[in-house]
């Protein structure tokens, strides 16, 4: 296990979660108390950040809602990353990315995410092969998620095509299973689709599952905790954003977020060696 | 076509030209006169837009290598895209990001590259399905360029794959053909497997192509320009970056590079109609 598994297993331990808090401050559904301020992003989710850091494994900010506001928006980005550092430095920072060019672009992505922006971990999305990977996994301190098995309705269009008998997805999982030389790639693993979810921890035993889908997207917390865990113990990553971000809409949301996160940890803690 | 493919074809046509100059600036690569600016991605490329928007059907900023200086970085590429909008608005820009995710943060993504930056068109990842890509198509203005079949050598890792006797690449043009109502999709196709480029252009025949891969990555004119054109006479866009960008490397690289892109662009339209 490299350093950056080792942080989410310290932190996760720390707080008894295996719970990562998707960071997605989506414009239309921040509280009024924030929307005018200068840097509404930063201004919603440092108070959600502070009120949840002890129940987390790990943050996972998105970038998508960030850039939607240009280089001001990246620039809150940077805020944000900043202030989870500042406020708690045992929680790794997943940025949500899900990049994947050829080798000189796939190093560009891999600066501005593990040096500028000093993020742990990223998502990266393996369309284009092994060799557009490789730029993220030379960082040997830091994770790389591969997109595998997705949560959207749309998994079927490519990811479950058949080809020699196994879907898409299974040849992603086994490729990152060959590439995972200096023990730093996981796979995203949605919660909605437990069968398929169960061949891709067949096909990798050992790699750590970054799990969306819980809450909105109506994954199961008992089957999650079934299949997430790799063979030698290490938890799965639970990824929810909107259902803990928008549990409130007022000016108490932070605290509303926090009663969220507080019944999420415990329902998956509560499906731990069922 | 819609009013994406139309600019492309006015600029072309007014250009003589299916040259797309891609903008990776690398700051390993930029000449030691800008290297020490504020802004050193944006004075590296404003005079070299000015030496060759009369030879270019389009350019194509790479998001990568502006993202890699972070929120300063980024407030580059707006600066660029601004400037090639007042040096010349005829000339469509096509932003290269490759991004691809599920609905709401799709959605942002498309708001960003299309509502912030106000990019004319975008590349993006097919690998999570139809739905991922949607929110993108319902710009029907913009052009919206699906990954096919790429130039490295990883497009053998999965796109090559074979399902139901046809590779991946073939299932994602088809899928591409269906999601095309409103005449705004084309397909990045490499020019550097000829053979399976052929393939993409029989599944998708009324397609416009993205071409990368001449010059530095060793596609062939002739190749390129029997396979790049639609059913209906659209032509290829021809994307080089590295072969031009860095094609002089003193204080007089912009006029090194419009010397590149007027030989490219002869080099192609040598073999129109061969």
């Amino acid at each position: 296990m490299n350093s950056f598994f080792q942080r989410v297993r310290f932190a996760g331990e720390r707080n008894s979660s295996v719970l990562c808090v998707g960071l997605d401050p989506d414009p239309a559904k921040i509280p009024d108390s924030v929307k005018n301020s200068e840097t509404p992003l930063f201004d919603f989710l440092a108070p959600l950040i502070d009120a949840t850091h002890d129940l987390v494994c790990a943050y996972k900010p998105n970038a998508a809602f960030f850039e939607a506001f240009g280089s001001a928006g990246v620039a809150q980005l940077e805020m944000v990353i900043e202030h989870i550092r500042g406020i708690d430095r045992d929680i790794p920072i997943l940025l949500d990315a899900k990049r994947g060019d050829i080798g000189n672009t796939a190093k560009a992505y891999a600066r501005a995410i593990f040096e500028n922006m000093r993020a742990d971990a990223v998502t990266v999305n393996p369309y284009m092969g092994g060799d557009t990977l490789q730029p993220f996994l030379d960082y040997e301190d830091r994770g790389v998620f591969v997109l595998c098995l997705t949560s959207n309705p749309g998994y079927f269009d490519f990811e479950a095509l058949e080809s020699g008998e196994e879907p898409l997805f299974v040849h992603v999982a086994r490729k990152a299973v060959e590439l995972n030389v200096l023990y730093n790639i996981g796979l995203v693993v949605g919660a909605t689709h437990p069968e398929e979810a169960a061949r891709v921890r067949e096909a990798a035993p050992g790699l750590p599952f970054l799990m969306p889908g819980i809450g909105a997207q109506g994954g199961d917390a008992a089957q999650i905790m079934r299949i997430g865990f790799t063979g030698d113990g290490f938890p799965p990553i639970v990824n929810s954003s909107r259902g803990i971000l928008y549990a409130g809409s007022d000016a108490n949301y932070a605290a509303k977020s926090r009663d969220a996160a507080l019944r999420v940890r415990e329902e998956l803690n509560s499906k731990i060696d069922l």
